[in-house]
Formats: structure tokens, sequence, C-alpha cells
């Protein structure tokens, strides 16, 4: 190949996909079994187990063989029907996409939508629901993660559960990283995957589905079957008595076995206070290099993603370059609305780790002094490092 | 756990999932990088870059992150417009089953079908493209694994040619292990995977689409866009100055690219011709312990399957479970009309090796007198050992 | 590199270095943490808790970090003083080989040789004894495996115990494929590694030391002291508490960890009727061909390497070199005076599988046939499968 | 095991093991290969022909299969024979030391010796050669890695070249991160390894031996041969037509042609510069905080090592247990006469990246804040970014 190389990245510091840990590299590189040897079969079982005690359900949860789009898409596709009144909550790009997916299979779309550095009011979604009782399926987005943003969602559950509809939840980037829990938020379906705060690799969904759930995709003749999208067919795969609707994808098993082991051996709670800490650190050295956080208040800022303003003047693009090649850390931009808005610093599974706020809080005042705003460096560390002290 | 251990395979002798390359699992755990990462973004246009050459394709091919079922569904939904009509060729359940499919999204649907030991004659798809001008898409299955059969794509693709004709091709488990490529049998979509004769893992499709199925594809109103099921998102996403319409599978990605390198440098014809000896080898010796191969006859039996039929009396599964219990062998069932009338052999990626016959042999044959039904082992690995050193 | 490629074997089933098994090379992978990490202090000291499990002593074993061949040199620098007469017993290259260190240190060697296809009869070590009152030391090799024999280890330590003098044995090629343990045979330095039976690495060296060996050592003022060659550097190396000599292999003991819990999960003797079932089987295979075996007599015969006399007329070279190109199967050669005489199968680690005996049996079958020196293959693989059956 | 969990290390700044580059880690697992399979033979010959590539030398280089200890216990038992006069130059722990070994083998050492901060002046060898015309080898210490600093070694090998005498160096903990080669400084045993800057893992060392030194081993009655110490018995192994001593460490050959692979590939030049830079930051930023460096001068401070005393009042051992505990941050003690006054921060390989030296001020920083001893860490990173942003 022609291709000039490019240097390898030192630091990845995205909102994913995030480097996995250690462990999970080596799963990845497990004995590729047949889906059908019983050792597998035995496995594929067990690593549902697994999922299922660590998003802390009493239902089985569903691996669905491709990332987490897939999983919102086939939530879509599989929960709701051609009469279902749907309401969408939208606070950011992802919220405001499922939207579109929504919008596909129901009868009427509503949507609460606020600014894209504001979260959702649970009290406007109270309204919503008494002005319209037809509200049959209610969708929120966790962590917005262009925005950097989490929605209350237990707050929100517990509203729609009163009502009595269903409740779509989108944890993709925020499950593993923090207290997010499907029973606790009563979704009916809840989305997350391995790549996000689990350290794992990009290439699967997670779903938790309630037992109403599975009885009301049951209930919908358009549900997809016989279809990649479908959720319906993979209701009994977790036994190892019960065949796959096709093959599996097994690396993506292996290593995600291995990113629940290390999420249950470190203990949830430690994985989510080292994630807290690190956005705690990072937002504290920003602010203090004069920088403007992203969400509109820090009570909304996500733990796994630190949304940070790009200032006046300064091209978000240049921004995140000069930090690529300058110090080899790489940044996520923002998406669609927030694209160019802003700049993602990622605090998911190993780079959950205080010092990377350090690395962070170097890099991008780095980059800015690059591109002729210098900010003091200095100042960012020395507020990142007391906010890790404070602990 | 309180799962009793079950004893890892010491053969996996399957039509797929078969374990990877060694150089394919340390592939998968290679770094996770970041996808718009400048180097993953280089890295990606490099394996399709490879792909195509693999595939021997002027087109750039395109990678769907699901296993190539999500290929097949893709491709059906995708192609076929709602006024086409199609004509499907079934010599199998995998045939078959596309058709299924194909009556989702087409106005009519056409099929040819003939016993499932047999292969499609070209003449009778000429025959009935005579009769039925108004057909616009056909679609056929190369290896129908569940039957280890072997359709004449090239004969067929060039009278579907003639006949002006976009041609679907499922080379899902023949491509990477005999000389079949898109373009010589004029495949509009042709659906393949690593998982197969490339040795890599379950998790991806490789598509060669010609330019004129790009142009029906965007004229479809019905094609799949904004979803999993979309090939057209991925239209440009080779490049690295595009986005991706979602996060790769970028550990599969990783592995791909070893199993496509150990491809390119063993070099395809040593591959193929590994392949085919294996399957020489293992159809001789299977017949010299009076087994009946499950092809009508050997013509039409795949260098990559070796299907044989489960003796009179004796219960498939019974068989497959001694294979595995008492040697450490495991083979694939029939599937759907062939389950309980055959056994198969896989012979893919780097089980396509001449002695890995003589292990299936042995195994096989000592299966079946573990069944009361003893049959000559030594005769059949000698005819094994002869068909080797004939070469 | 201009290097004309060579094709990667397809079976080794040598006697060592044997592939490790797939665990092992994902524990090679494992991070490599600085030696007085806490985390890999307390690492070191399970591991060394693991090895004592496995080889089943009371005292610690001590990790040595070379192949085993330091152990056996240190063996023999550390507990040999200048004034100790030291009996060795020769039944093989190995064996013989022994006593050339041992004559650096000693004041005296003494020999009991045997022809290289025989063992240590006991009854003429204990007129040894009785006729030098004198013997301080006593070496055995336990698997001399140049000639594929076992030495009756237990009965000469007994005997040697009686007596008085200090026993060393090289169970390199033996332990882990067969019940043998350091205190079972009152060994006082018993010397083995992962690279054989274990499935793992070469690159260490594990020392079974019993207390009065320690003493014996402290007291020699020879023994090696700060030098590679040293035991008693690393006395306390195994506490998280005490440093090491020098740098320890990290990923060398990263893989023996992932060894040890490979051969301790699969449980011992499981491991050791597997290897002894693959040698049967190969045994019976050969024999039935009309081959030869090394041994005198089957008795003697090791369980983890099946040797067999090259048939006359036949270059033991070009033997092995056909076996390998034809069928792509490694197998190893004689050692000095066993070299051209004999060829070496191995069933140790991942290859002590009773299928592996076909394999061998069909690939040296065929080779014989490609040097014009035709057998009855397939009589030797039902014989060998009616020995697999037979349990 | 009872043992209470350690947190893995976040970042470890060691002098050595560090951590190896993933490139190497998947080196470590590749297949382990049959040492005397014609494809490990052809690769064990590859790999020494890249070693001589990075080396630059223009004679073979030796692997020695265990770490450096090795290299340097064996050049000296090998070259030094019983009556030749050594020169040792000791500057620091490293330096003293060898004189033991030196002396184990010699007529008589005669030693320079200068404080443990200090390097060695050249012109104070010539001075001694001048008084001791009989000095018939010379040996010095490049990097005295516990101390930090670096001696003039092309310097001192001019003049002991002119004096005809024969060089040892230990270039063990420099190698690959600056630009030091065994014929640039004219050395006769120049001794390195994988494990500190080439990334690798430790296990093996790496030897330049001049024609000369071969001679003059090979003219060594006592030289080590038949043993673990000798180097003579490597002479021939490098070619694929010629045995191996004994076993090689597979693995460890296989990481180490991944470690090659990536210095030559990223560019010796490329891979030094980022090791000066690293180090000039973290020496910017250690002495904005207030902090003394341990070598007398900036001059003689390693580009892979930053030795920084230990502030009065503060105990060493407290200091580093915070920076782990607190930060994840593993730091080196000094070793000897150092341990206990100074903290050393590697740069080599993976870590020689110039926001590792932010990682390593900031970590420094805060645990001495922890310990009631505050610096300014914002000056500290601020100075250390500045050095990194003047290149």
């Amino acid at each position: 190949m022609s291709t000039p190389t490019i240097r390898e990245p030192v630091f990845t510091l995205t909102s994913g996909p995030v480097d996995a840990y250690p462990a999970v590299l080596r799963g990845l590189s497990r004995t590729i079994h047949y889906d059908y040897d019983p050792v597998f079969q035995a496995f594929y079982e067990q690593v549902v187990e697994k999922a299922r005690a660590a998003m802390r359900l009493s239902t089985r949860p569903v691996i669905l063989h491709g990332e987490p789009v897939l999983g919102l898409e086939a939530a879509a596709a599989s929960l709701i029907a051609r009469d279902d009144v749907v309401l969408n909550l939208a606070s950011g790009v992802y919220g405001k996409g499922f939207g579109y997916w929504a919008k596909r299979y129901c009868a009427e779309l509503v949507e609460i939508e606020v600014p894209y550095n504001e979260a959702i009011d649970p009290e406007s979604v109270a309204r919503m629901l008494r002005e319209r009782p037809d509200i049959r399926i209610v969708s929120a987005c966790h962590h917005d993660t262009p925005s950097g943003t989490i929605n209350p969602v237990e707050a929100i559950g517990r509203i729609v559960a009163e009502h009595g509809a269903y409740l779509i939840v989108d944890a993709v980037s925020s499950f593993g990283g923090m207290d997010v829990h499907p029973e606790a938020c009563r979704a009916d379906i809840f989305v997350t995957g391995p790549n996000k705060c689990l350290g794992g690799a990009p290439g699967l969904s997670l779903l938790g589905v309630s037992d109403r759930a599975w009885a009301k995709m049951k209930a919908n003749p358009d549900a997809p079957r016989a279809s990649m999208l479908s959720i319906l067919d993979w209701e009994h795969a977790w036994s190892r008595e019960k065949p796959f609707p096709f093959t599996p994808s097994v690396a993506e098993v292996n290593g995600l076995d291995a990113a629940l082991d290390q999420y249950l051996a470190e203990g949830p709670e430690a994985v989510w206070a080292r994630h807290a800490l690190t956005a705690r650190a990072c937002r504290a050295g920003l602010q203090a290099m004069g920088l403007a956080l992203w969400p509109a208040r820090e009570a909304i800022a996500s733990p796994t993603t630190t949304a940070v303003q790009v200032p006046d003047g300064v091209a978000d693009e240049a921004l995140r370059r000069a930090a690529r090649e300058r110090y080899g850390v790489t940044f996520s931009a923002g998406r669609g609305e927030t694209l160019g808005k802003l700049v993602r610093i990622g605090h998911m599974g190993p780079t959950a780790q205080p010092l990377y706020a350090v690395v962070a809080i170097s890099a991008l005042g780095g980059a800015l002094g690059v591109l002729g705003h210098p900010v003091d460096i200095g100042r960012g560390v020395a507020a990142a490092m007391a906010a890790i002290d404070a602990g």
C-alpha cells in the first residue's frame, strides 16, 4: 500500500469505540467454537446469566449480534405497533434520532424536545401523558452522548409506569459506567452494549426486555421475524437446548464474557466511582482553564463523557487534529447539531481512571495553545488533581 | 456456575463456524481503535482493498457488520423492488430459504426447485427465463451447505446475463475455498463472509456489488436506508474521507484483515487446492467404508463440505454425539429437510488440510462402531491416504 | 527477506517444544507487569502455590528463569559438592548427559549404564550402593526422551532413601503427563518445566527441592550464588515480601499460570489418562503396521513419547522430511546415540489426544510409502482405533 | 486464594519491566513452533538478522535465552580469562555490580569509581590505561539505571580501542531508546535486551560480539561450554542449518521479533526522539515543582529514565505507595546505594511518549501532597507542556 503511515494514537479518550480492557482483547482471541458444540451452547447460556447479573435483571437479557444501533432499531421495529402513539423524548442528537425510527413504525409520533445542552424535565413528560392519554410507548435516551448529558430516566420511568405506557431506554453509553439498570428505570426495552463503559468491543447489543414487552412484541404482527432486526427470534436462544436463529458472533460473545467478568470482579460500584471521579476531575480542570462545559449545568453532565464547548474562534476539527498530532490524543467530535460546537472526552471502561483527566486537560489545553488560544494548563491540571484528591 | 464441565472439542470439523487461523485470533485481539481515528479510517480503506483483491472485483466490496445472513437479507431487501419478479433457484435448504426473504419484497416469486441432493441445471434456468421474460432478478446459492452440493453459478450467470436480469449469489461457504468470484459468475450482488473458507470469525458479511446493482438499489424507494439492513448507507464507507453509518465492528474488521492477509499470502490457488484435496480424500475414505455421499453424484459434491448419508438404522444425533464424546470430534448436522439424513464434515480454512480427512473418517467410522454399525476404518483411511498421495 | 516461504506445519507431534494450549498462548499475551508491582508480587506467590499443588509438594517449588537445562545444570552445580561421590544412572542420552555436568562438580562419578533402549534396574542401584557406601548423590532421568523410555524412579527413590543419599530426578518430559511427583519418588531435587506435558512454553524450569537439599546447598561453598545458575538466590523469591534476584521472565510466568490452571482444572488423573491412551493407541498402530518400538519392551515405553525404530534401508531424515512435506506433520528425531535410529512421536499436552495417534500413524505410514517402504496404514489405524475404543 | 485483590496499575512508569507494545503481546501469543521445524529455523535466522539491523552490526548478534543478567554474567565468564587484568568503571550500582562478576574470573580487578550521581570521565580512563598498560579488558555500564545516568561510552570506547583492550558495554536499558550501538562504541561484547526501550518482554539477552571477542573466548579454556552461561555454544545457532545448544525460549523469540519489527518500522531515530522528548519534559516538570534531579547535571541524565531525588523528610517507599494507591502509577525505587534516595520514572518503549511525563509529574506531585509535602503540580505540568511544545 502506498498509504503514508499514520502514527498510532497514544491515548484514545473518545466516547466510543474505546480501547478494550486487555482481558477483553485476550477474550476476543479465544478459540472460535462451533455454535452448536455443547461447549459453546453451555457457554452462551452462562454469558447471558452474567449479563443478567450485571444488568440486575429478573428476566433474561437478549444478545443481538450487531452493535447497539441494531438493538435500538430492533426495539423500535419490534415493540412499536402500527397503531401505537409514541412519545419520543429528545434532548440531543441520539434521542432525536430514535424518533426517526419510531416514526417508521408508529401511528403518530409525539415529541418533547429541549435544547441539546439540556435534559428532559420529568414534569414535562407527566404533563404530556396527561394531555395525550393515548400515548402507548415512551422512548428516552439516558445519556445523549453527542451532548454529554444525562436524562433522569428513573423519574421518567416512574411517570411512564404510572401512566401504563411502555418505556424504551437507550443506555448504550451510560450502562456500566454509572448506576442505571433496566428495572430501576422500569424500562420495557433497555438497550446497551459492550463497547462503551464495559470496555468491550463494538459488535453486540444487550437488551433488557420486560415480560410485558415480550407479550407486546409477540402480539405485534409487524414485529420482525426471520430477520436480522428480530428480537423475537432470539427469545429462547439463551438456552443451551435451543437453536440460534443464525450464527452468533462467537468472537464478540467471547469478548463480552471477558468484559462482564471484569465488571463483576471489580465490582459495579467501584467501576461507577472511578467513572464519576474521572469526570469530576475533568470538568474541574476544564473549567479552571476557562473553558465552558456544554451541558447547561453540571448536574446533568455525564460521568462517562465530558462535553466541552469549543471556544469562539477555534475550529473544532483543527483542535482535535492538533491534540492528535501534537500529543497523540484522540477526542470525539460532536455529532449532527452539536458537531463543531463541542469536543467530547470519553471516560469509559479502561480510560475511566482519574489521571486520564489530566491527560485530557493537558492535550486539549495544549492544542488550544497550538491554535493560538492559550489557556492555563497548569491551573487546569491543579484543579483536576484537587478534585481527584477530594475523591 | 453449577454447570458440569463439558470437555473442549479436539477437532472442530464442521461446516462453520470453524476455528479461525491462529493469525486471525491474534488479529481479533488487536487494539480497538476509535472508528474516526485516522489510523482506523486508513486501515478500513485498506481492508476493503484487500477484500477487493481477494474477491477479484473491479468495484469496491461492501463490508456489512453482521454475519452473512445480514448480507443476504440486506441484498433481498435492497435489490428487490416491489414490482420485481424474482426467480429463486432452490437445490437445498439455504437456496430455498432465500426465497422466503425474496417473497417479502417482490411482486412475484418463481422457483425452480430440485431434490436437495441435486444441483440446478442451467438449462432449466434458460428455459424458465424464456417462459417468463418478466423475471428481473435471479437468486442462486452456490454452495448449499446443508446438502454439501455446488451449483454451476458461472453457467447460470451467463444465462442470466444474456437475459438481462440481475443475479444474487450466496457464496458464503464456498468463496475462499474454491474458484468462485463475483465477476466470473456475473453476480450483481455476491454475498460471502470471513467465517467459512477464509478461516475468520463470524460477524461480518462481504458483498460484491456491481455498478448496475448500485443503480437499481438507489432507484428502489423501498431499499433500506438508515437501517441495519441497508447496503446503500455503506456505499462510501470504504473511504477514509467518509463517515460510517454506525460504528463498525472494529475487532471483526481486525480479524478480517488477518484472514485476508493469510489468504492472499498463501495464494488463493494453493488454498483452493488443499480444500479440494481434503474433500477428495474424505469422499474416497467414506465411500471405501461403504458409506454413501449425500450428493447425487460426486461431480456436484462441494470441496468445502462433505455431506455423507447417515446409514439406515443409525440416529444422526447419536452418531454425532458418539464422535464428540468418544473422539472429541464435532461434525455438523443437516438442517431443515436434510436434518437427520446426513452428517457434514467441513473442510474450511485451517481444517482444509488432507490429514483432517483421516481424522474425520476415523471419528465417523469409530462412532458408527460405537452405535453397533461397524465399518472398516482401515479401508477408509487407506483410501483417503491413497487419494492424498495421488495429490 | 528473500527466504522462500516454508509452509507452516499442520500437526506438531514432537517431544517438545509442543504447541501450547490456546489458553497458554493467551496467558503469554497478558500485560507485562513490573516485577515489583504489588500485583505481580502477589501473582508470583500464587503461581508458586499452584505449582506446589500440581507437583504435590509439601515444600515450595522454585521457578528458575530459563528452560529446564538451566534447572538441571543448576541442580548439579548447587547440590553436588566437590567431595561428593555421585552415582549417575544412564539409560539414554539425557541420563548420560547429566553425568557430564555432575563430573564438573563432584569428587568422583560412578555410573550405571544400560543400553539406550532399556531401563535402569533398581536392583542394580541397590547393589551399587552396597558396593559404594560413599555415594552421596544419585541422579536419574525419569523419561529419557531421546529413547522414549521410563525409569522406575519410585523404586529407585526408595533404595536411595534407605541408603541416605540425595536423589536428583529429571522429570522434564514426563511430569504432567503421568503420575510422577517429587515426594513420591523421594527426590531431593526434581526438575521439570512447562513446555512438555503441561502444554506451556519453553523458558522456565520448575524445581521441587526438599528441605535437606536446601540445607546441603547452603552448606556447599561452591553452590552458585549471585549467578544465573543459582538456586539459592531464589529461595525466598516466592514471597510477595521478598525481592527477586533478577527480573523474572514475566511473560513466561503468565504462561505458566495458564498452563497450571489448565492442568489443575482438567484434573491430573484425566490428563495422565489421555496421555496414556494416546500412547497405547500409537504403539498399537505402529506395531500393526509391522514397525518395531525402540524400547526393549512395551512396559518401559513412555506414555508421553513413542519412539519407533526406523526400518532398515530408510533414512531417518528423509522419513521425517516426507512426513513434513507431504502431510504437514513434524516428528522429532533421535538425539546423540539414538539419532538416525528412531523417530519420536510426542504425546504431550494438547497433542495427548487419542486421534493424534491416528494422525501420527497415517503420516508416518504415508511417509514410509513415499520412500518406497509401503506399510499397511489401514491396519495401523484400525489397531489404533481398537486401542482407543478399548479405552 | 484468600489474597485480597490488589488493583491493577493504571500506568507502569518504571525503568523495567515495562509493559510491552500491544504488537509484542500478540507476538508472544503466536504458535509455539518446534525448534527444529524448518519454519522455526528459518524464522530464528531472520530474527537474528533483524536484531543485527537494529544493532547496526556487521557481525551476527547472539540471542541468549535468559534476561540480560544472563548476558552480562556470560560475558564476564566467557571473555575474561584467569590472567586478565580488568578495569571496571563504576558510576552506579549496576556498573559496580559488574565488577563482582569480573572479579570471579580475572587475575586482578582495577576500578574507577565515581559518586553515583556522576558519570565516568573518559580522561580518567585514559589515565588509568596509561598507568596500567596491563589492563586487558574494560567494562562500562552505559546507562546506570539505578542512577538514571549515562556514561560517555563512545569516548571511552575510542580510548580503550587505542589501548588495545577489550570493551564490555552494558547497554541493557539504553539501547533502543537512544543512539547507542556496539560498533559505534567499539564494544567487543555489547549486552542489551528486549524488555527496556524495545518494549518487549524480559527473558532474553541480545549480545553484539566482535570478531576478536569470539577469538578471545575460544582461546579462553575457562569460557563456559555446555552451560547456560555459554556464549560459545550459540555461535552458529543463528543458522537454519545448525542445531541449538538447547531449546530456545520460543515465545520470547516470537515477542522479540515483534519488538524488532515495531522498532524498525517506526524508525530508530523517531523512537529515540520520543524517548528524549519525554525525558526532557519530565525533567522540566520536576524541576519546576522544585524537585532536584539525582544526576549531578542534566547533561548526564538518561533519556530513558528520570531519577529524581526524594525530598528531605519524605520516605521513598511511602511516596511510591501513595502514587500507586492514589493514582495507580507505579514508579521504580532506587537500588542498593541509591535506594531510598531517589525515585525513578521510566521512559521506555510504549511509555516514551511525551504526555506520560505529565502523568508522572501529576502522580509524583500528588503523592508528595498526600505525604504532606505539597508541590505546585500546575507549575510542573505547565513546564512539561512547554518542553513538549518546544519539541
